[in-house]
């Protein structure tokens, strides 16, 4: 049986975040090369939306609950999200990577923000096809509010505990988590965490910055899966089981 | 309970479908408008593939089963068409229709060609919050074939009971079901259905033509719900509930 790995990529680490939708393509590309120089695993990959959706989510307020008041953020936050994973789509396929995107908003339903239905089927039998799945952060239906936002990282949370993954793998912008000291904090468990000063990871992101990233990732620990957090530039090494330099989410 | 309706562009309808993927964005405006002009009514649209996909399925030997050797007939198979539902939408939401594409690739199953798991929360959800689902036939995960394809035609079947619509409308590029005296056969059921000569509707459709969309409806009608095909000019007529001029599918 391959290793079944999860990559996360960062909204951040794949849109300047700051102003409008702006997709960082050279990233991509790196990105992209590294990933298809990896053969012989399950690979899973999920983004964010950066500055290619979290800025519509944020003026419709999907957050507080959608009815017929702010229905169209949901089309329109879509939309937007949904062009960056064309992008990221397309740039794994330009590096030879068989890579599809599926959309959460199709096929998964949320309750009060947390995912309650989302069949795996699909994405496991294109896999084992020798498709790359990529997902992302999506606007979806939700039981409770109407519509609200899963994250890529409660996706990425989701998927490794139903798809059993060994790895799961988040590349950031920065180096890893950073203690006080500005320096990378080596490992973190559920205990450790108390004692971190961690915030969120900047401006217009509505699903809880680095915080909200460790924490979702802390919940896989519980369930006996590693996760890893490491620079983008380190992908490569993460996917060959080597040192990255970051910071690994564990059991105590 | 608003009425539940069931619209089907034909892939004809809504591409040249002898060359390559080429959309009659005229005709999507002049659809678009007459629905955005319908309020009051619980609508799905689904829509065929025409020459955006029928000629890729057909390239890759879709329907012939998908392994490794023609794998990548699924994501460019699906890539046409999702096009061509992107630009279905786009053409509703300039007419103030707050429509989705909903890709089938993205959470159905067959088994052997059929529909075997389609979930319907997320649609169904996404409808009552006041979206319009654009759906489409498309290339899917199958349990027995590795990856089949899914026509709109069957979709609509599928949707229709699943959904317990009341009405189900197909639009396309001739006036009805034709009778060998080229005249609209007006009403068509199980029994009377084996005395017409029913060809296919053109070249590179993998789906079945007009004789494929007779038996899928049968199947409804067997359900009880009855099926009406009519020139694509008719639409605002089949909506209003009046005469189309074109073929009903119903129980006998």
């Amino acid at each position: 049986m391959p290793d079944r790995v999860i990559v996360k990529l960062g909204g951040s680490v794949i849109t300047e975040k700051s102003g409008p939708c702006r997709i960082d393509r050279k990233r991509l590309s790196e990105v992209s090369r590294a990933i298809s120089r990896r053969k012989g695993m399950l690979l899973t990959l999920v983004h964010g939306a950066g500055s290619c959706g979290h800025p519509q989510a944020a003026r419709y307020r999907i957050q507080e609950g959608v009815d017929g008041s702010n229905r169209q953020g949901i089309t329109i936050t879509h939309a937007a999200v949904a062009g960056l994973n064309r992008a990221v789509v397309q740039a794994l396929r330009r590096e030879g990577v068989d890579a599809m995107g599926l959309h959460p908003l199709h096929l998964c339903v949320a309750e009060d923000g947390r995912i309650a239905s989302f069949p795996l089927e699909p994405l496991e039998r294109l896999q084992a096809l020798g498709i790359t799945p990529v997902l992302h952060g999506d606007v979806v239906a939700d039981r409770a509010r109407g519509a609200s936002i899963v994250s890529g990282d409660q996706l990425v949370t989701f998927l490794a505990a139903g798809l059993a993954c060994s790895r799961v793998g988040v590349a950031t912008n920065v180096k890893g988590v950073l203690g006080p000291d500005g320096k990378v904090v080596p490992r973190i468990d559920a205990a450790s965490v108390r004692d971190l000063p961690l915030g969120g990871s900047g401006a217009r992101d509505v699903t809880g910055g680095m915080r909200g990233k460790v924490e979702e990732l802390l919940r896989l620990a519980g369930q006996g899966i590693e996760s890893h957090i490491f620079h983008v530039s380190r992908l490569g090494a993460f996917l060959d089981g080597k040192d990255h330099g970051g910071t690994i989410i564990g059991k105590r």
